[in-house]
């Protein structure tokens, strides 16, 4: 399989603060055709550290790609850095120049001696064209290696290995069979029990990678593997042993065992979020929502509109953090909220069917809790928040007790409030506990 | 000054759709103490690439770390790969031993083979206390670089930098000036119209390194610069000279600089978001507010509720999706919506004023508009949008045409509102014009 190194070239990635977000989707993009990355560096814009990274990659990998520094200003190093390291002169490029020209006169702007320098390539490389910026790329073989300059803006180095990249690692036929990737979307139960739960399923030198991603909507699990050529090459000459191998060893199989193991705790696969699950529920029913929040401010009413077409099922939703709001709005009663106060299950309850019955939506969905950092008391702690569903056939609340800062405990809420939807959606039981529960998936691991 | 290469180990950060964040950490903790990281590097869980990875960083940083693979699978390589290229034998810590034995009993689980070892450490290293999690860290000094190995998990790396790693660094004299970083956010202006206003401000070989990164939310242009010690040194022996220079190069007087080319359009500065420069506004002003959003679908609200103490100022929200929401909840005419359409000033207007009347609430602000990918039409485009702003004295609408897919739509035109609202809060004259405008800060650039 080929390999690649991936060196990203900017100061400011070496600052903190700032994630390096190039590698990652080059990565992707390499691990879908074959290709896998072993090593990625940054290093600033300094001419001698680009020259050794380059040099040292050169030496290692079948591909390298550097992004960044092919500005125009003089901080921009990567052209001259590897003209350097291969010990090849700088060389216009006419075309390249041409088509800056071209560029900065349709944006109205004069070109400076500055905007010529990105027309300059190390001599013998071949220029990729940048469709949509000014700084064009380059591609030059030195050793045993093919070496790809990119721009260090992601859209413009997108861009450029979709329609010029590609095609080149195509006929140097540096491409292998794609990566396998599935993602198993989990919320309720913390790592280490998610990992108890497959424990075994996966043993240490399986080719599957496993990865467990736990953040405030959940637990992702990941697997990935590389298909593996040996037992291809296995099945053409002994089929019957391939064949007892390959019922061991199916990825796809351990991928089902898990997603059974995790249960109706799996709320999704493969990138999908909790919103579009339940959005694609209520338009396959039928159904509209409409939503009272509280303490998450109007959360869950932007993440269900971030789904195309939620116009079709979102009917409204209200902001209520007054009390005053839920009387006006909802029609909560002032004696319940006196009796049992904002943040407690009757409320919860009376907002959801409040929100149900006075928009007319087949469901209603409320949220009351403490976000905090202020508001708390011994007996409603931050981190309390109750979720109500009002529906057609009957009214529930269920309460949690997340932990966090006011931003997580607001996403955690809004992530337990659509998984209560989800279940009811799904004829799973919702649970009805009176009993502040942990359920924030987060562990100390 | 001490330079610092981070290398993080894991088979998981290679293959795209994760980004490395312990690096990113990490080095802005290492920048505050005045040590510059100047290498970053990602292995996978390979013996030879770790230990590889580790003699080269030795021989060039004088501060090593490394992140991740400390744990207690056969896959956690890094105890090895350094004992490898160290040429020290792995050796049983028993103190390790113990707290890993005493925290997995408390946990109520039984002790396996595996846990026993991450109690191993190559010989004569220092071994740092994990107080959040089971594998411990290490320390050891080979050639003339200072080697620190600690774990993957964020927050065990985090803890154990401040206390065991900082002393350290201190005992050893690595500590260095601290960087000094600050950041100014704008909404309103597109990055070339940015770079052409504070252009030679900032000379190409200052040691201020200046960053612009855009995003839905505005252009962000970020200075770094680490203090330089030739120029204090010079102070002491040429006052005079050392005093024109200073005032020459003052990197305290570039940003005023910056900030008052950029004038009105900076909204913040160091990571506030303009969700806390309103809010601290509207508390500052004993105001509240309520809002009517439609296209936004509550991130309005989210994103004001994302302050902690917002229930002081913020009243209410309605979501109104529907027209019939928009006539029921806030009382826009049907005419009204009838004769403009429910994208259109009229209504944004009628909407900011419902919500301000109903509530009770100082000012009212509102958004209609279409977010697209569906519901584009030739006169209302996806991505024009209306902000109404309702105010004891006036009510003014702004229109906006925004790009991008709808999640970027979405919040380009929450911040243009909390932007108006902003605008009208400092006085500053609110837009009112009836023409759609290209106002997304984001360029091909």
């Amino acid at each position: 399989m080929s390999t690649a190194e991936i060196i990203a070239v900017g100061s400011e990635l070496l600052l903190g603060g700032r994630t390096e977000t190039n590698s990652v989707f080059l990565a992707e993009l390499l691990a879908e055709q074959g290709i896998q990355v072993r090593w990625k560096t940054v290093v600033g814009d300094s001419l001698d550290d680009v020259g050794d990274a380059v040099a040292r990659a050169a030496a290692r990998a079948t591909i390298v790609f550097v992004t960044g520094g092919l500005g125009p200003t003089v901080d921009d190093v990567t052209r001259e850095a590897v003209a350097r390291a291969t010990q090849k002169p700088l060389r216009l490029c006419p075309q390249a120049w041409r088509v800056i020209k071209t560029r900065m006169k349709l944006a109205g702007r004069v070109v400076s001696e500055n905007q010529r320098r990105q027309a300059f390539l190390p001599e013998g490389a071949q220029r990729l064209r940048n469709a949509v910026g000014t700084a064009p790329g380059f591609f030059l073989k030195w050793k045993r290696a093919g070496v790809f300059c990119l721009p260090g803006v992601s859209h413009e180095a997108r861009t450029m290995f979709n329609e010029s990249v590609l095609p080149i690692l195509q006929r140097a036929r540096w491409l292998g069979a794609p990566a396998e990737i599935r993602t198993i979307h989990t919320f309720g139960l913390v790592e280490g029990e998610i990992d108890r739960r497959i424990g075994g399923i996966i043993p240490p030198d399986d080719p599957i990678r496993l990865g467990l991603l736990a953040s405030a909507l959940g637990v992702s699990v990941s697997l990935t593997w590389f298909p593996q050529k040996e037992l291809r090459k296995r099945a053409t000459s002994d089929d019957v042993a391939a064949k007892s191998h390959a019922s061991l060893d199916d990825p796809g199989k351990k991928v089902d065992k898990i997603v059974s193991v995790l249960g109706d705790y799996v709320f999704a696969t493969n990138g999908r979020g909790m919103e579009e699950v339940v959005g694609q529920s209520l338009r396959a029913q039928g159904l509209t929502i409409a939503l009272a929040e509280s303490c998450t401010g109007g959360l869950i009413g932007h993440r269900l509109t971030e789904v195309a077409g939620s116009s079709a099922y979102v009917d409204r939703g209200v902001v209520c953090y007054s009390n005053q709001s839920k009387i006006e709005l909802l029609g909560v009663s002032s004696s319940v909220l006196k009796k049992y106060g904002a943040v407690s299950g009757p409320v919860a309850k009376a907002m959801a069917q409040g929100i149900r019955s006075r928009s007319g939506a087949d469901v209603g969905l409320s949220v009351t809790g403490v976000a905090g950092p202020g508001g708390g008391t011994r007996s409603k702690p931050v981190g309390l928040v109750y979720v109500g569903l009002s529906t057609p056939r009957r009214s529930v609340t269920t309460a949690f007790r997340f932990h966090g800062d006011r931003k997580t405990i607001k996403l955690r809420a809004s992530q337990a409030a659509l998984n209560v939807l989800r279940r009811w959606l799904s004829n799973l039981p919702v649970e009805d506990r009176p009993v502040p529960r942990q359920a924030d998936g987060q562990t100390g691991r």
